[in-house]
């Protein structure tokens, strides 16, 4: 503590600008003053991104989203600087070479600068394909506020623990589907050759049934098909019940283990 | 005990209506008589208000069904009052100035007072929309059953301990619902303009096959559009599997807590 | 053992079928070779009883149908009468007067009894509904299926036991699908008067919303409807949470309760 | 490991390809080089064979195909003359007469000889419905994968051990199903004899609605038909608790054990 006295004024600066960028080195609860400002100004500018793609709103107001989109992006680029030049002040790169490069190819700073560049030039004569694309590009800007919460790394954590079981799952998920698609194309590629005439067009309705969303778009009409679907609607649930069954025993048992620790803490005579 | 024997008359009256009235003070198990024939009243007065707006139903009944509507809100109205009287015999209040007023001002008495005005006013010259409106707001009435229930304590404070999660699963599923719609926007606006031709448009397809309801009133056409409607509905087995697992865990963590307790108070040698 | 020496021969008759009949007096593991044999006949009595309702199956083979029917109604009116005979063994009736009349009334020998009568008359002249309904009361022979295995009585006993849990949750289904039915009466009858223009037409929508079956017939079409819609199926997925996280918190405590069960069995040096 | 020394070069070659080829006689972790080889082929010849249906990806590129799905079809069957081959080292095997024709008897054996056999021969004249039933037939090599992965027993065995609890369940299923079904084709018959003219048709509608798929291809339109189906989509909900919450309360106690068993291995001093 007395040894930061000594410390260089840009140091006290940089050091109070990281506190307040970083959630992990908040030394106070919550979040700071300048990440809730930053993470409204992210829910502003991301409902205005959406509004401005319905011309029943936007139409007339063109000139204002663009300014206010322009404005945003020199705002944003701001913080992303202002993160690179604090990021030196963070312990996990302590020691190492180049702490700024190593941040700026982290995955979550590539998203930053990816969710920016696209509102700080004019793409006039971009075709529309393009131009929406870099419109989604935008959303991404919502990522950053998972940085702002801690609560994120437990859950990812907690899903890493158990990532074995949910990858195996999702292969029983994928053959499945490819089994429930093929049979089903084995049924009714001659009633229905635009819905079932492939594999790969069967699969849709093979997703849409095991994932018991049902649209309706594509449904069996032979019986046979009818059969096949009827199971597969089956295993629809079960495919809903594993995944669900799983995550509850995480929870469960992350919330005893918490339990159990807090009991130890209080002593043998809680 | 000794000190309420001097006590004037109203208090006992006052008292013994306040112990019918409020499930808290209640001293014998289960509802008071008045309590049942209240929660009676208002499951008929709803289902009335229910069958009103059928004009099968309706038809030639409308003198009955108004009679009905203003008799049972003279009845509520009454209730009302009781209430804001012996509300000064909370222990809530004891001591507090005002303690009708503070009454008065709780969310549960807002409601009641909303839900009973429209029933005492006729509506004649009024359009559709807001005559539909005020039919609507007597179906508050059934929050009122909300009161005669203790158990609904239970389930709310299991909710609000786990708040923080919650509201984290949330804040993932408004994420996940703006970035497939504005994914399926970027894919399908220019096929189909009318249901993916902005992002508005596109969050509805987005909300019901992420909650795998799936009318099938807007389905994507394309090929990349179907792969990440696909991939979309996968996510939403996630959506449900996510706050299920976490109910599931805060169920059998509060009956297990329940049972220690109840191991505790029978000794070491159960 | 020695004592029943001295008993007549019809009790000893008696007292084996009760035992081929009853499963909980049942001496060994499994069914009986009576009671597979019977509720194999159930099932195949079923199966044709299914089938003769599609006249594509049906046609030309009707007098097969019809006779098989009467002799499966009489075989199992020999059975109901058989049970009835044999049901003074019961020790649940023992001393009690009248063991049979007591046994004719229970629910499960009444829906017997409900089941087998249609079989055994012809309802030539009757109209079609009358003749669906006596079709389908057949099924109920299924119910008996039931009565074969004991594992039915412990998930009947451990819904018992969250009998207020399931309660509440049900009244908690009960007024979400009214006030979101109401509100999308409000907010759609002008529109779609012919499937929100009453309260209890929108409630269809809302029942097939919020279990999120979403078949399409009935979907919002206005935007604050679609508003409400999508409020509404996040709702849904609410409502498949609360249960399953119930019945998997009640299973996981039977469970342990069972194995905590077994290893004080077993002693403290398990 | 000195008496090995005198065993014959045969024997280790057989030896080597053994514990190559069998997951379960690994020394080391994860997978063997050449099961990594394989399961990647299995990945990209099921890829293709899904291409392989599809028109607009496999015209004018059949030739490819046919050439591919032969040596395919070739290497397939080397590896089963090699598993074949191996057999006598596996220790299940140890001592009894036959182990090949033993292992060649296996449901895993016998269905990688039929997925083998449809590549390596032409059915030029066959009709549509044969010729895609053996494409299909190509789809039960994903099933090879199962082999390659030690979690498969793991899942499999949890399940075992739960198997009456599920069993219940089906059967439930089942019965509702058939209950709802015939509820069905009772109310809605005379409407819509198309879709609910007999109980086998009216199934079709059961099974959708109770597992929440709801396509809308089949609803009902009567009154009574609708409050009957509302009353089954509720049941739908039931329908994916029960599964789900035994999947957690499963996996719940395997963990439990898991960690109890961790806990009593690191000593009481943990």
């Amino acid at each position: 503590m007395a040894t930061s006295v000594a410390e260089p004024q840009t140091h006290s600066v940089r050091d109070w600008l990281y506190r307040q960028l970083e959630p992990r080195a908040r030394v106070g609860q919550g979040l700071s003053p300048l990440n809730w400002a930053l993470g409204l100004l992210i829910l502003v500018v991301v409902t205005l991104s959406i509004l401005e793609t319905e011309p029943a709103i936007a139409r007339g107001h063109e000139r204002f989203f663009d300014d206010f989109e322009f404005a945003a992006g020199l705002i944003f680029l701001v913080e992303y600087c202002a993160r690179l030049w604090v990021e030196v002040e963070n312990p996990r790169y302590a020691g190492a070479r180049f702490p700024r490069l190593r941040y700026a190819l982290t995955p979550i700073a590539i998203i930053d600068l990816v969710a920016i560049l696209p509102a700080l030039f004019a793409f006039g004569g971009a075709p529309s394909l393009v131009l929406r694309f870099f419109r989604v590009l935008r959303m991404l800007r919502l990522a950053k506020l998972g940085r702002t919460s801690r609560a994120w790394e437990h859950i990812r954590d907690a899903m890493y623990e158990r990532r074995f079981e949910f990858a195996l799952i999702l292969t029983m998920v994928g053959v499945v589907v490819l089994i429930s698609g093929s049979l089903l194309y084995w049924a009714e590629a001659d009633v229905q050759p635009d819905k079932f005439g492939s594999i790969p067009r069967a699969l849709w309705w093979s997703v849409i049934t095991l994932t018991t969303v049902g649209y309706g778009d594509a449904t069996p009409v032979t019986t046979i098909g009818k059969i096949l679907g009827g199971i597969m609607a089956l295993c629809g649930v079960m495919f809903i019940a594993l995944p669900t069954g799983l995550f509850a025993a995480s929870f469960t048992e992350a919330m005893q283990r918490h339990r159990e620790h807090c009991d130890r803490e209080e002593g043998p005579d809680a």
